[in-house]
């Protein structure tokens, strides 16, 4: 099968996206694994489908599938990078776009600065929403933050818990180049206070509008800029009376702004670069 | 800079390759840098520049650079991919095509069965042709080989040194998927016996004519496929008595098969496949 696809990153979070808007979907999770293997295939974390809308209120519709062919919910870099792709490529003239993912409706927007701004709903912070097993943590309060103490790697980590749809644990750490994110990231995603494990975010809060930031991410090891990880630590870093209402973070992949008013149902924005890397063609093996 | 490229493998080590048949090379490093990078860019191993021959008895020249945009001599896998790319796109319709490399002229063929044969040169066992500073080690026969005692990551480890080209160190294990190629490796590559530093292989010798290998790269990690790892490998089972005059080895990213004479000025000779896996446009900024 021969496959058209545009390689796109969003703040070095890389993407294969397709345009199935012609043609159906029918790619198999084989196929999707080859694609994305970075040796043998094409090479990206996630593969973005995008597909016609099928209810009338929405332009678009798009699915997102991990490096191991499995569908997943929502990615806000991914988001960008949709909205860029299909307004570059004409498939739309709209700088707002609606669109249907597997977690409801989104709504990116093109920026005249070329960023792209996006609805990542409201954060969660109860136990139950995260999910986060509080049996035995000790906890304390900071501003309008609850931390909770999670032994693990020899430290006694204090985090915050919010769910951005996926569920992140932050720390605010002096130096996020010092930070073990690679000893206490694995033991904090994989410690038995997190029955779905969680996202580890390690955070530096640089002024009241800035900061740096490195993520663990569950399942995958560190990578260069996590969307939601990114809103979850901002907020994180909010609640704590760190920063103000907006705040670019410092990723190594690229930097990220993140607006919230800090009301329970109020959304949190996340507005980043998303960048056309290259274009292919692929003869698909049938696996 | 509009650039047209393919993307190819050999036995899982993979390549950029471009043609600069027609127009010259003028890339930058930082150019070269950017389109290795597997995030932000195509991502390779290498990148591989095909241009015109510059003297009336070879067909090409061709050029290859590391991921940090600096020129190196010679690739066995990549040789492999620059036969197939130049047949398959019809720059020549020769099966044997004479190349000029920074290294000297090779001879890559393609066979009826799709792969690749190349002439890889003979190998050299001396410690100066290495380089090893055999002071203070130990060293016993085998066979027609000598083996070297190296002390490192706590274990004493007895390799066959062997340079094709570029320097190596192998040694033979029970189990290559139990080896400690990620502890040793690194260890015995910056032992100061070796003041260029080394390739490590771990091979297990499954019969005569078939092995198992992994190799950890000098300044790479341990790779899919190393070409000259895999010769090297061969010779030195060879030479300890282990294997006939032609092998097979397993490696993760694929199956190699050498082929030595076991004459000190014979060539080793490796055979092994070369893939196209896509092709495509980057448009490279001005860096």
């Amino acid at each position: 099968m021969k496959l058209q696809f545009t390689k796109m990153h969003g703040a070095g979070n890389d993407f294969i996206v397709i345009d199935s808007t012609e043609a159906p979907f029918t790619m198999t999770t084989n196929q999707l694994r080859f694609i994305a293997d970075r040796h043998l295939g094409i090479g990206a974390d996630q593969i973005l489908i995008v597909e016609k809308a099928r209810t009338p209120d929405t332009d678009f519709r798009y699915r997102i599938f991990n490096q191991d062919g499995g569908e997943v919910e929502m990615c806000g870099n991914g988001a960008r990078c949709f909205a860029r792709y299909v307004y570059d490529r004409g498939l739309t003239t709209k700088k707002k776009i609606r669109v249907e993912t597997m977690k409801g409706i989104i709504q990116p927007e093109l920026q005249d600065d070329g960023r792209v701004k996006v609805d990542m709903g409201a954060p969660r912070f109860r136990p139950e929403e995260i999910p986060l097993n509080t049996t035995g943590l000790s906890h304390l309060s900071r501003a309008s933050d609850t931390l909770w103490e999670v032994k693990a790697a020899g430290y006694n980590n204090w985090v915050s818990v919010v769910s951005m749809g996926n569920p992140h644990a932050v720390m605010v750490v002096g130096d996020v180049e010092q930070a073990p994110v690679s000893t206490v990231g694995p033991a904090i995603e994989n410690h038995p206070a997190f029955p779905e494990r969680v996202n580890v975010g390690f955070l530096q809060a640089v002024s009241r509008t800035e900061g740096k930031l490195r993520v663990w991410e569950r399942g995958a090891g560190e990578t260069l800029a996590c969307g939601t990880g990114a809103c979850a630590a901002a907020v994180a870093g909010m609640r704590r009376g760190l920063f103000d209402s907006e705040v670019e973070l410092q990723m190594h992949g690229g930097r990220l702004r993140i607006e919230w008013d800090g009301t329970p149902t109020g959304s949190v924005f996340l507005i980043g670069p998303a960048a056309t890397v290259f274009t292919g063609e692929i003869d698909v093996p049938a696996i």
